[in-house]
């Protein structure tokens, strides 16, 4: 007997309404025996950086066989692509908004400055088979990414489900923004201790930087979390974080999932 | 290898106590293979129609011969009967409140004015050698429902699990009432755009409709959320919601599950 | 076909971040066909003697083949051990900071005055061979207790796991302390019902007591919880509840987990 194949879900569905239970229930009927795991559901309504950030944080711990669905969705029903990466870890499906590429700039597939993917097979979820039908304008998660994410994982080929990509447009969408001298980012995530999670990567992060959110400055990258009183240091996911030594950070200094962090360099 | 059955959840017993995690328990002892899916554990505390509600905007999508439990049970302890009703579309375990009520006439199986079943198998659970012992006063979930649900999965016949019935008295119960020449009915659920769902369904609005909701009113039913900055539209399960649009009618208007809406003719 | 063997998990990890999805993935590397099945997440962060309640209110329920573990652990990276406990009831692993105690002591196991383990097999989860590598100093949740309990729900012997232990030094630490002639406890969880639980157990109640919470006193134990507007009872599991008759103590009270529960004799 092989294992049962996994599947992840992270959504900003929430779990009051039944949305999660019916794209399992679609899953489950084209592949019974998948083992189905939520990573979260709880991403703050529309925060692509925010899904993208949990998504890197969990799938490696994942078979490389999983496969990782994220739907958080804001252009759902316009013209952006829904889309399926195969990576040597993990499949990926989800719309081509952003919500991949933290994973996939993470293991060096693609380039996010131009969207260029350098490894991994990409498609564009356009084969009308395997959708459910009629597709609504609003749930692409249980007409489109449930019935792909179930049929990879029950061994069918990317190739079978779509045109072949290059390139995803997505990959800049959710980065900080570059403004004069200094770069604008935001907190996409605060984490059960209440440290601030923002989308600024170490490679945008200047020599003796200085950051400011909530009305704080914060000067220079500690190395660790009991360095200061209030640190920014890297995470584990190359991000930069703001913390509060002993203490939440959230509470202490009033920043929520969306806030502004600006940063520059002292000199 | 037949598919392992799947038996879905909907209660109002929430994530924080350890209720859900025992009745899966009771499952999972009689049936060890199945595959439990939850619905919602968020049903606001005895909001029979809400349950129903999730409930209805669930169940097709699971196979027809998923086992569907919903315990939102204000009445427990008391003479109202635990039942289970097979259909052609699942077989549905619960207590005789309503909970049941807006999926039986979904399927055109219920005939909610005298309660009056027109098909499907129906039976009280009245069976001991079924249930777990002593049956307590306050968590039929675990001591009937669950146990129910589990050899239901198995293959037992319901007609194994209790007498048969041709009625069932929640049918009324949770619907509008009529006052006069208005219609009262309730919010019953806001979802997580903050549309709000009430329980009055199609054939109680009037020709030319107005509502009153949160001490705002509105006129007419609208084809769609974009026709108007405050509209009532006709979802999907057939109930009348209050949506604003682009926005969340639930923080605009302050409109909350519980709160009354209002039905009368414009004329 | 043998059943799949049942993993429970309650944690104070919350399910908006990926912690939980984590633990699970390191779970089914191991042994992929396990069933896992969620106590509760939302234990308030680092409450112990609640994760212990959770614990003790569900575990009679799952086989006595399921491993639980429970992660609830401020002393993480410190010198607390790490632990699994097999009993005839089930396997208990988790750290040595009395989130066992209550389930231990529930089966005649663990002598909480001195941690005295009578009877079951303990060890000390030091065998390095069994944990993920390096061994973070934050989530031993991941790198050691997922790790052993997917190895003993696999069949290993917990002698292969690490050194055997003859005392649990966690026991008394989450309980209440004698303070002259009164005990000073705490509510440790407020339930769906609105019911404040304490961490008090019945023998450190004495013959005519007088509690105090939140401002309110309540004289003596009642039997049921319609006796009186305020009552004191003994729950299911052993310890004083504070109760408002037909409705919720939390919302009436203005009691949150954490308060101080004062018990001493009216004499």
């Amino acid at each position: 007997m092989t294992s049962p194949r996994i599947i992840t879900l992270t959504t900003d569905f929430g779990l009051r309404d039944a949305y999660v239970a019916v794209m399992k229930a679609v899953i489950l009927e084209i592949i019974p025996d998948v083992t189905i795991i939520d990573i979260s559901h709880q991403v703050s309504p529309q925060n692509v950086p925010q899904a993208a950030y949990l998504l890197q944080t969990a799938y490696r711990y994942f078979p490389p066989d999983a496969v990782h669905v994220a739907v958080v969705d804001p252009g759902v029903g316009t013209e952006r692509k829904p889309v399926a990466v195969s990576t040597s870890h993990g499949v990926f499906v989800g719309p081509d908004n952003g919500v991949l590429s933290a994973v996939l700039t993470d293991q060096d597939i693609l380039e996010t400055a131009d969207g260029m993917l350098r490894g991994g097979e990409a498609v564009e979820l356009t084969n009308e088979r395997y959708r459910r039908h009629p597709v609504s304008r609003t749930f692409h998660g249980r007409d489109i990414f449930a019935p792909a994410a179930a049929h990879i994982a029950g061994g069918m080929r990317l190739s079978e489900l779509g045109h072949p990509l290059v390139r995803l447009h997505g990959g800049e969408s959710t980065m900080p923004r570059r403004e004069g001298n200094q770069v604008r980012g935001a907190i996409i995530h605060v984490d059960r201790f209440g440290n601030a999670v923002s989308n600024v990567p170490a490679d945008m992060v200047p020599e003796s930087p200085v950051f400011e959110v909530s009305g704080h400055t914060v000067d220079g990258i500690s190395s660790s979390y009991q360095e200061a009183q209030l640190v920014a240091i890297l995470g584990s996911t190359g991000l930069v974080e703001i913390a509060v030594r002993n203490g939440s950070a959230a509470d202490r200094l009033g920043v929520a999932v969306g806030d502004p962090l600006l940063v520059r360099s002292a000199d």
